[in-house]
């Protein structure tokens, strides 16, 4: 395992290929830092004793300690403690710790790539491991590009007027394949070590050459990352946590990009890239299960504390919305928590999500991200959108009035009622705020995907059979 | 274990002190058999192979086998088992199996004994285990009697104008105790062996007299039975198990009711009296994870049945609509899942649900329950309030008509698409529908209880500091 | 206008053509009754002085007072005074008042009939005027047959495998024309004078068959209702009108039913199907926001009433939810304001409700129907389901128990506590009730069909223009 | 009336004191001037032929020409009209329009200063009629001052620690009074001509310094306005209208301000504050039944744009999503019209609306905004929070890449793509945005307030008396 400090001077070492603002900009440009103190952050944690025995593990290829972030779970109990480190990390964030979807990628690769190898005849398995060990040994974060800009929606890939609006291998050659098209919405990419690139969706035969998996450097030739940030307001007189996380979100661009054959884990063998996407989708719904219930933790904390300074948090109807924040959080876990104990092992050595509980829990969480924060703002009061700038509470000529006139509960200091509402326009009334809100809604599969993989997957038969014999149509 | 015909002898030789419509009854009068059904199933299932691994285990007092309806449950699989059995036992009756609160009293009073014993030097845990075994061998059915009629809502107890509005100790004799009062909702009352009587909440110490647990044979001198079915439509044609089927529920009177020592377990002891209320509800809640998402599977079948015969089946919405209705069943499941695995395990041996997670999981089962029959009336359409009479679909002077005009999908017989809409209209639009929904509002403890067992046990100071380090109040 | 007596006398000597529970009825038997007395009251009602004003208008055909349920609109002032007795009527028979369906049809027919006379040079409305004259002089009530049994949805009426399963014209003769087919869930129609038929939706060329309106008396020859009745729990102690009033609804099949020409309204003017369909759903839509806020309004009462005798009536959470309540009804109500101040005159005289208001305020009612049911459970506890039976409070063995133990309030009498509890009984523990929700959800259109009519006539494209305005696309 | 242009001259000759950022500002700084521009609009578009007739009226005073955000209402037709100016003028700021709290403070002390008079022999009323005929000759704009700060929520005015924690009169001199005391929340404070102060709720006689209204300039010594602002990100490249417009929210102290006694319209006549507070409230919420459409206008238009971009325009579940925007759009706008329709006459000539109608349908709007947010985010996808930022869509390096990969239906520019979601972005993903929604909640009083004030004045009691007819407690 590396430091944190190793880990920001690899990324000012990598080439230049992130561009923002309409500039080339490098990896730590004070607007990307937000983002790289996120993923700093978990490098930091093993050595902060709360944490050591959560997010360190032993490599089961090696059987050194390797950071969490790099295991390939292989029972219902690492997929306990990964839920656990990740819902515990995000709230040392304020959001998202942005490093689990490339270990979900990784986790994906793990199983599927001896299921291809099964059917095909191929070696992508073993040498997904040799790759697993080079990225468990080097501690390395990776994004995970999975979305692809999809153009018409109507269409399936090989039919876009456009045959580059899905990744696709555009040449095979000895040493390797090439590859073009573009992933949006890519996380942390440009705080990366790695970039993972997955199928998007299931692809027919004629499809075959969009069935393509594979890992690469971040600034590997032939990358371009163009990127914007969610930052919060910086402060300048009261600083807080919640102001010193952002994120990094970047239109990955394959322009003709070569990839070597041995980072390359699926290329043509369409059938599997269905299972590849759910196989991804899966560990990254699960992942979900930990991040969102912090989420959620967030924004009750900060109710509770709003509700407390305002001398309100006894009233019923306060403690009926903290429940209601409170259930969101525990269900979204508690499916989380059924996810891993009625999983199931594979022969790789991987032990997978169960599906249902995994979707359900994810969809529960993307359909409640709004309604929190109308109950956040509910409890709040307008002070969120309203609250005079951080420097209109030092200026000597506003200082006294502002601090005699925000005051609530006498016991509270002004200082104090202050930074629980900035933190409340942090969350309620900034751009990373809305952004997070976006994310939580989309981010690894919206409502309305969970509701088509839970389609796909529920025993609805059983179900019917149950309906039919209570009606007296069959027995049972 | 005995089987359901000794189960119904057993009923037939009870005293009368059931009263209904006006009269006193016999326990197998036919209003009170589709209640009678759903207990006897419970003593035909140890013989069904599907179920006999699920529904019988091995006494921890005797070693012998008993049925798990009779079971303290000492192990996180215990619950599991337990909750995995009401769901399954559940798709067979219609809905609620009505045996689990016997049961569940029977299981607060295995820990809470001895905590009362250990306080107060009393003797109840050894008493309650005498009767434990008693219950055990003799395959008993009781009702957990424990919601008081209460009468005025904003007063105490001791406060009330009527001292007999709660349940009460009016005499304490050499060979036991007399009580009056009584207690309302008391579902299966009719049909139980036993009443075990419980508190309804916490008591303070000059309400001592309220804090009395007992259990009596249903058919004791001093106790009347003033009982409320609702039953289906009988069916006179087309027969159905959903038709089998119904519910009874009465106010149990305590007309000075004595009750000899030996059946006494708790008399006095204010302080625990919300431990004992509290642990009735707890594992109450936890098996309300078993039973909800069964009466949610029943509607899911009946819903996914109903789109299929309407040729709908595929359309977005009516996914969108199962996924829902699929959800709300296993977020609930999950939940209980996750409060057996965050269990913990008690110096009795009993092993006591997560609070957190068995409340989370009934709150949103009771908040769902009429959105469930909206979808599924969304889904039917008017017909389950419409269907023409089941005589007129045997009549030949309207029976080609009927047979004719109901045809919907090709292939699928007038019969089948006859059977289940009489199925929805039973669901639907039937006093024991009604009374299901505000079963499943109410029973168990309606959100609102659910809402105040949160706000007193979940741990929002934890969230409040998240909060505060984030907004840079105070370290973390 | 006629009393009720005639109204009365007059079903008497109808034909028998009503089947139920297997058998052919008199249109006043018992299980019947509950709905006569429903219409009966719309001939009570202009003898009442606080309705003479509201129910009483002048016919423009002939200048006599007559029954605004005979009424054609044919002003803003018209309509608000509909939807306002409306709302009052329903009052008093605690729900559906039945006969605006027959009233909503007559105001469509009446201006498109005219339409179609302008398109094909027929005498439709020529024809149909008189027929509006017998219908005012004798104060009919009607029945609107609408609603076909429609087979496999995804075919339309001339790709049906039977051709019958949309109503149609078999034979036209000189006299007149025979028509074969059903309609279904038919509101009153066994209490109902005449049957108007109506289009259920847009016909294409090759359906001109189907495309045929008519007027003809309940009892002809060719026409059997075969019946299913949602009546209360009939009361032998404690009356109530709540108990008194039922609904009926037919499967009326017309069975090569004859039609003289001069009932005949349209028959193959396809393009105009739709038109006649839709304006239709839209007087009545328009009812509909009198008749919701009306059912809205008893629900809001009786959970205020319950409220305040269960002692909870100042709690903050119950006044959450009545005004929920209100605000359901007011805002369906406001939208059948707007709705007539929004509409629009024609020139056959008729003014046509604004077709966006109508539709959302019927939407927004049906979307609500379950919601106030589970507020109505919330507030009310468990005893609308296991309220024991009228006769037990009569029995003087159980009478003084339960009069005892049902106290709330010291100021409220256990029989006024006893009847708010029954009333809520019938409300949501009734196949009466259960039958009123799935109405309240189809009936007159479910909201998936006001979606559509919205998605149909709303100007979406000038919300656009708005967006590509502010977004900068093109100028305003 | 004036221009804008002498409209922004007014503002630069005032007084400095508008504090933000820890700064003295001028009022056209150029971060105000977002908010500025919103205002200005209202002074432009009297020379728009298509808002001329809407926006202007004639003053009952003079009989002159006057912008309607002076006129006082005397009628239903006047309500109408204001309510329809104002959603189309929010259609082309892209929000809330702001003059409309300076009109409806107008509206309410024009009929409750006669009220005062009639019970105390005061001549507020003819005191505000000159102060109106200057207001409308001046055509001025006015921030309504009414959220004070409030301290303890727990505590009445007179009881907090600090007295001035509401405003209160501190001194009554002979030529005037010195008020001392801080609002928040103000918007629009740093944009107006004056400032028009009123209580913010039921007084009682030992709060009487607390029952104070009167105007005075914004920029008067004494008062200092700290502001905080809520704008879009510039647009330096792709230019659009909803990047204008801003809002500026103040915190207006009163330090010792002296008003002159010809701007005091209220001064200890505490029973009277409740009118003004809620007659100020039953204006505003009215003028909320025109802008809050106009902003679900905006999503739904927005909504209904990237829909048809992405291609998905007509998907069930799009159609549905839509049909709930326009519901909630028309329900809002359809109660306003009904507060209009039923309102009533005042003898001092005001026409004042129904406040059933303008609650429930303020209620409805805020309870909705999160949702609306929700859907728009539903439908746009991710890529409201992760749209390069529009300087990269200008870098030839990356312009070309993005314009590519950016493409969805062909017919579409990618200009128009990516205008129509930096739309989305500043909707959803900005501090003005976030603003925006928590504005829209408790902007005019959040829906805890509506429901106040519904359960205050709703006839709760005629609802009950229906219920108790039907359940028969009492007669009818």
């Amino acid at each position: 395992m590396i430091s944190s400090q190793e880990y920001v001077a690899k990324l000012r070492k990598m080439r230049k290929n992130v561009y923002m603002n309409g500039e080339l900009v490098e990896r730590d440009d004070p607007e990307l830092l937000p983002s790289v103190r996120v993923l700093s952050k978990t490098f930091d944690l093993p050595g902060d004793p709360r944490f050591k025995d959560l997010i360190t593990t032993t490599s089961h290829l090696t059987g050194e300690t390797i950071n969490r972030f790099t295991n390939v779970n292989r029972s219902a109990d690492d997929l306990l403690k990964k839920q656990k480190m990740i819902r515990k990390a995000c709230h040392l964030t304020g959001g998202c710790i942005q490093r689990c979807m490339g270990c979900d990628a990784v986790n994906a690769l793990h199983f599927v790539t001896l299921e291809v190898d099964k059917a095909y005849g191929t070696e992508y398995h073993k040498r997904f491991l040799k790759y697993l060990g080079y990225f468990q040994k080097n501690d390395l974060t990776a994004a995970a590009a999975q979305t692809d800009v999809k153009g018409n929606r109507s269409l399936r890939p090989g039919e876009q007027k456009d045959p580059d609006l899905y990744v696709h291998v555009v040449e095979k050659r000895n040493d390797g394949i090439v590859v073009r098209g573009a992933k949006n919405h890519i996380t942390m990419a440009s705080a990366a070590n790695d970039i993972i690139c997955v199928p998007t969706r299931a692809m027919r035969e004629e499809d075959a050459d969009y069935a393509v998996a594979f890992a690469v450097p971040a600034d590997s030739e032939g990358i371009k990352l163009i990127t914007h940030v969610s930052n919060p307001r910086p402060r300048k007189v009261y600083k807080a946590p919640i102001a010193d996380f952002g994120v990094a979100d970047s239109f990955v661009i394959f322009d003709d990009l070569f990839v070597p054959w041995e980072r390359v884990f699926m290329c043509g063998e369409s059938p599997f890239a269905a299972l590849l996407a759910h196989g991804f989708a899966l560990y990254h719904r699960h992942s979900y299960t930990g991040c969102k219930p912090a989420v959620t933790d967030i924004v009750t904390g900060a109710s509770a504390l709003v509700a407390e300074y305002q001398g309100i948090a006894d009233k019923p109807h306060v403690r009926s919305k903290l429940a209601h924040l409170s259930s969101v959080a525990e269900l979204v876990y508690a499916a989380g928590i059924a996810s891993a104990v009625e999983g199931q092992q594979h022969e790789s050595g991987s032990f997978i999500p169960n599906t249902v509980y995994a979707n359900v829990g994810r969809r529960h969480a993307g359909m409640n991200i709004y309604h929190e924060s109308e109950i956040l703002a509910d409890l709040a009061g307008g002070l969120p959108a309203t609250l005079p700038f951080e420097e209109d509470f030092a200026n000597p000529e506003t200082k006294r009035f502002l601090e005699k006139y925000i005051m609530r509960k006498e016991d509270v200091s002004p200082d104090n009622i202050q930074l629980c509402f900035r933190l409340l326009s942090d969350m309620l009334c900034s751009s990373l705020g809305g952004s997070s809100a976006v994310a939580g809604v989309h981010g690894g599969g919206s409502p309305i995907m969970e509701e088509i993989a839970i389609a796909a997957t529920y025993d609805f038969d059983e179900k019917k059979r149950v309906a039919k014999y209570l009606a007296g149509i069959e027995g049972t």
